[in-house]
């Protein structure tokens, strides 16, 4: 099985890693030159890939823009893989489905990162015991979505989260899209100023994603406007519910809407797969 | 040097288990009668307190009430150092000041914590490197001033940031205060049943802290309101802005946004001291 991972950056490299440390050969290409040098100098990939269609499983880690031009615009051998690992799938989906189409697509998305980029922040166990998020509907090659399954295992992800495109779209704009914008509106406070040794941990967690590339998370924001906008505003009405309970200075009442998000935390903290939403643990 | 705690908590108990890493002799008392059981079998006290006259030191590590109450309802040593941890400073002072006093009122907010309680999860290591905001005013006792910093470098600390009350409960507001109703107001979202397989950490960060005990934390809202509320509405302002420029869906404007939140944080990743804020660096 010939695997060529295209675009070298944390995750393109961790993927690299992760399968060689598995036993595959790995091959990777990257649009900058200094990525796949460094990858090859540093045992990370195996060959510098150019020629697309002489591989059985092309994982495309790009930017979503990208993603979509690389899988658009390049030919690949009759019935290979083609799978990203975009923070966002349905207009993945939408787009690779609109082309003529000779390879078999099947959505991808590492649930492990860092607020740091670049190969040079790859690791061989970034996915260790995280969840990989794989989407497909009713036009998945079922053979390539049980190759994706296996490799997700070897790559050693602990868990297996499969569904729709829709339904990740909407979970990953509360899960992760919403961090990020909130962390960035949190830090737009007058009182930002000196405010380091007012914190015993809780403002690092708040403002960890800060400062992550914007333009990277404008085009996925952008990609899910929808979904995200609407976790937006339910953040905000949650936050007026707290801030007009405070107003009124009625404890009582306060305390039960606090109590109100103590319970539902308390009842979310397991993996569960079920609705629309298939869960297998690997490990 | 006689030195109680009156109340055995997490920070209560730390606050005990730090000095006596020191060599300090500390005795302690609750409320409750377990804790001091606890703390008196584990070596975490050296006797049980009850007559706080005695004592040249009386730290009060309560809730924000049954603080007040304590300081007012006891009698202390002329010329003791009384001091407080809670997480509102000027309510407490205004309390302590209106009371005809014999005692030393030195406020102090370490800024250590974990979301669990009870001294049973107290270390003698919890305030190791990290922050104590020690606030005073024009009518603070120097000596007593300068007992509590001596302490604070004894107890592990790594900074001591001086302030005024007013200023601490501005800034706590923003770095403490908010991130907890934040952290509250994240999981009221409908999405939140079967989201855990598709979050990597950001989403973990954000509600860490979603369910601590909201009979403390309501007070402390209350007790801070005003300055609470501009920061929700502030963060409310912030958040609306980035949905705005979502649902224009101008690529650059969002970026611009995003951008400033970026720039921003990156600049605000030192502990300085300005203005009306005072920074001592310990170790």
């Amino acid at each position: 099985m010939k695997i060529c991972v295209a675009g070298l950056g944390i995750i393109g490299g961790s993927v690299c890693m992760s399968l060689k440390r598995a036993g595959y050969a790995v091959d990777g290409y990257d649009i900058s030159q200094l990525p796949p040098t460094y990858a090859l100098n540093n045992g990370i990939i195996d060959n510098v890939a150019s020629e697309f269609h002489k591989y059985d499983i092309v994982f495309v880690a790009m930017p979503f823009k990208a993603t979509v031009d690389f899988i658009l615009n390049n030919g690949f051998k009759d019935g290979a893989i083609v799978s990203d690992i975009c923070g966002v799938k349905k207009p993945i989906e939408n787009a690779v489905s609109k082309s003529a189409r000779n390879f078999n697509y099947v959505g991808c998305h590492p649930m492990a990162g860092k607020e740091v980029s670049g190969i040079k922040n790859a690791c061989a166990d970034l996915f260790d015991g995280r969840s990989m998020v794989i989407t497909s509907n009713k036009d998945t090659d079922p053979a390539a979505l049980d190759t994706v399954r296996a490799l997700t295992k070897d790559m050693g992800f602990g868990y297996i989260v499969e569904c729709s495109a829709e339904t990740h779209d909407r979970k990953i704009a509360y899960t992760s899209q919403l961090a990020h914008v909130v962390s960035n509106a949190y830090v737009k406070d007058v009182d930002l100023d000196d405010c380091l040794g007012f914190t015993g941990g809780s403002f690092q967690d708040m403002t960890r994603i800060a400062g992550v590339d914007e333009a990277v998370w404008a085009t996925l924001y952008l990609e899910n406007a929808e979904n995200l906008n609407e976790k937006i505003s339910s953040l905000i009405s949650s936050l007026a519910e707290i801030r007009d309970a405070i107003s009124s200075g009625n404890e009582e009442e306060l305390k039960k809407i606090l109590a109100r998000g103590r319970v539902l935390f308390d009842g979310s903290k397991k993996i569960n797969g079920k609705k629309d939403i298939f869960v297998q643990k690997l490990r």
